[in-house]
């Protein structure tokens, strides 16, 4: 009981603990929070010094200024010279993004006009931010944990539904306040194991007890399980689900894959940039990206079946989820048996394509194929006939775990872990129970757990190397 | 005198005359004014309904509230999901960049947020801006002349010392009241010739008129052409200086390249994207940028000068306004001979490199071509000596007009235009007097010369088409 009491009180972020890990948190850090290039640009400062920094190069003093209050001025050389007219917003610790006193710049997007405005920042005692200082900032400042701070990158890099309502709920906290029920479940079981112990003469009570300690135990483990289990789920929305068609030269390869792509295309598609890039060879169905793998040759035709013993092709169709198999005529029984050993654990959907054309084929039975998941079609990619089909095809083949939408879906590679060894560690602690070990040695397999569970939010001290880690992937200015 | 009151009131912004051309300036205009992919991505919102429409998609009623400031909160979706936590800005009319109710939506840079946000603005009333369109709002709300609104894109260009100074200049008015000091001279002769018209029955009067009016003409002319003239200096600035170099194969072309463009590494350009895409091959001296063509292999030493036959290289080379020849030995006449050519109407700057080792040859003499402007240096590129000379020997050979830091450059070839066509119908005035034409015959074309001076700043009834002209090269969100 002793140990645990000085432990649990490490679940709380300890925010005096945590700065002295990073000194420079004493810097006033200035970056550019835009790409270059636009109409505007926003320049962020954030440190003590922010207010008395800019208004050095500002026409206008701005100590004195409230915060959420906007300013329109010029930004001035040294000499005097007026590098631009600009806007700027104060905020204020806390009531700031990163808890500390804030200024943007917004001014207008010139290379020269960005780098002067940066120099003179720089050159009156700013630093350049590394990558998601900021939000580096906010975390140590107790703005947000550690998971909502990854949640920030998570959101930015947002292509899709899928990935924008998962970082936004993680953002949000849910994963967190998820994280802080079982947390308050392993403190109840830990008080629990604690009583067991004050008791620990009364040999009836202990059996009584361990009943409903393994009860709670078993129904944190399922809830640590279910989390790590949605992580299938997570990487699938944030990786996208990667898809291989292949089939024989002049089946429609090329065809097929141009009409999903095709009938993919964002409403707002038109607006300047901000879509092109990325649905380039994706598709989003039902909030899930899929993503065409380039079997070297698919948009060349190639004949990826004939020319399957090329080692370059099998590793590159070995990544994929789901094979697309096209087929315009009876396929051989060769033919079935390669497909066969490429499809080992995948989802296979085979398509009788130019269904509008005289040739007939049976359906190929699900018996000759062992693999996770299978669908056979008939479509027309020329003529757009079932590709609706297809699309439901493909999510289907995808056979993601069934969550509802409310519930939290972990993204994080880092997050995985940590709840993998919470369930090792949960696992022991049951196992200590079966054994009837004494509630002391339990114990430290309970700390262990709330431990691991606490690296995901930054409750505990987390180590300026895991940080950096986790903020060296943000874009500067974030 | 009774056609000229009705005209010279033009002189002054209608604005009420403007808006019907547009009648577009009703609709509440929304674009994306930064590019997409970074951490922040600004949206802007203009027109009377603003405030209203952007209520409609935000956690907060946002119709009561002042201008200048900042609101943070969500962007909702009409199911009520939560888009985006923003920072809204708000600026009430006239208080904003157009003049009318503007609000800035500061959201996170992703792709799919941008393009939500900007669909539910869409939904619930906006209609996505032309690019530009802000900027022609406030210029058609008198926020701003056609100069100054002409000088924002190229604000938002500049990438060096020179372009930024200009546009800043011509953005502040300078270019403006210039303008306007010239339009005071030009009603001041025409008051003088009014004079002359009612006094006409007294013959010596007009004579001693005249010689006052033709100085006063004289001097507006010689003002016009002045600032005509320095359209040269402008179109440098703007577009930079062409630079060739040629040179037999491993003279040392590309090293003298990568030397020149070594030493010009901006001071802040490890800053993300801010400057590495602008001075390739590119190099600015003086704060005018100097661009090297590519002259078909001055990268991979291609021997230039052996394969001057070639059109293509011909071509290129004959856009530039300076000409660097690298030598390391004697040249024989014929090389003397194919340069002189080359270089009719350009500077000649030629190099004796690799002076570090022992051959040695005497300067060619300037008598030798007929070029614009001539040098003879030695350096050695590899060995890094006597670079700084030759910057200044390039900079010398781009034989721009002198002019001070305080005058007016024009830049934009429409205001050149109009300067040309001011000159000439300033010519006329200036012959009509020669001529002892009448007062009213001479009025007419000084009124012509006012009306295309307007043209300029816009004070006349601006043309849709010029207009469309105008912003149709601005980013959108500008």
């Amino acid at each position: 009981m002793n140990d645990l009491k000085p432990q649990t009180s490490n679940l709380k972020p300890q925010t005096s603990n945590l700065k002295p890990q990073t000194s420079n948190l004493e810097d006033t850090i200035c970056a550019l929070a835009t790409p270059p290039g636009g109409a505007l640009g926003i320049i962020r400062v954030s440190g003590s010094q922010s207010l008395a920094i800019v208004s050095r190069i500002f026409s206008k003093d701005l100590t004195q200024e409230k915060g959420y209050t906007l300013h329109y001025g010029n930004i001035l050389a040294d000499d005097g010279t007026t590098i631009d007219e600009v806007m700027v917003s104060i905020f204020r610790a806390p009531r700031s993004y990163t808890g500390e006193d804030c200024v943007e710049i917004s001014c207008h997007g010139s290379s020269y006009i960005i780098n002067n405005v940066l120099e003179l920042l720089i050159l009156h005692g700013c630093r350049m931010a590394n990558p998601g200082e900021f939000t580096q900032r906010a975390f140590l400042n107790g703005k947000m944990d550690l998971s909502q701070a990854e949640a920030v990158a998570d959101l930015i890099a947002s292509t899709n539904r899928a990935t924008h309502q998962t970082a936004m709920s993680q953002l949000r906290g849910n994963f967190s306040s998820e994280l802080a029920k079982l947390r308050d479940q392993l403190l109840k079981l830990t008080s629990l194991l604690e009583l067991e112990l004050d008791f620990s003469d009364h040999e009836d009570l202990e059996f009584a007890d361990r009943t409903e300690l393994k009860d709670l135990a078993e129904k944190i483990d399922r809830r640590i399980t279910h989390l790590a289990h949605s992580f299938e789920k997570g990487q699938a929305i944030k990786q996208g689900i990667p898809v291989a068609i292949v089939g024989k030269t002049n089946v429609g390869k090329s065809t097929l894959l141009n009409r999903l792509l095709k009938d993919d295309r964002a409403i707002v598609s038109d607006i300047h940039g901000t879509t092109r890039d990325t649905i380039e060879d994706t598709i989003d169905l039902q909030g899930i990206t899929f993503r065409f793998i380039d079997t070297a040759g698919i948009r060349q035709t190639a004949d990826t079946i004939e020319q399957i013993g090329i080692n370059r092709t099998y590793a590159a169709i070995s990544k994929a989820r789901i094979v697309i198999w096209i087929i315009d005529q009876e396929p051989t029984e060769e033919d079935i048996k390669e497909i066969q050993e490429l499809c080992n654990d995948k989802s296979l959907i085979i398509i009788h394509n130019k269904i509008d054309k005289q040739t007939s084929i049976d359906p190929l039975s699900s018996t000759l194929f062992q693999v996770r998941h299978y669908a056979f079609l008939r479509i027309s990619a020329k003529h757009n006939l079932h590709i609706d089909e297809l699309e439901k095809a493909i999510y289907e083949a995808a056979d993601l775990p069934t969550l509802s939408d409310t519930d939290v879906i972990v993204t994080s590679a880092r997050h995985y872990d940590a709840l993998l060894r919470a369930h090792e560690s949960t696992q022991r602690v049951l196992t200590g129970m079966q054994m009837q070990l004494s509630g002391d040695l339990i114990a430290e397999d309970l700390r262990q757990t709330l431990d691991i569970l606490a690296e995901i939010t930054g409750g505990q001290i987390t180590p300026q190397e895991t940080l950096n880690n986790i903020f060296k992937h943000f874009c500067v200015g974030k």
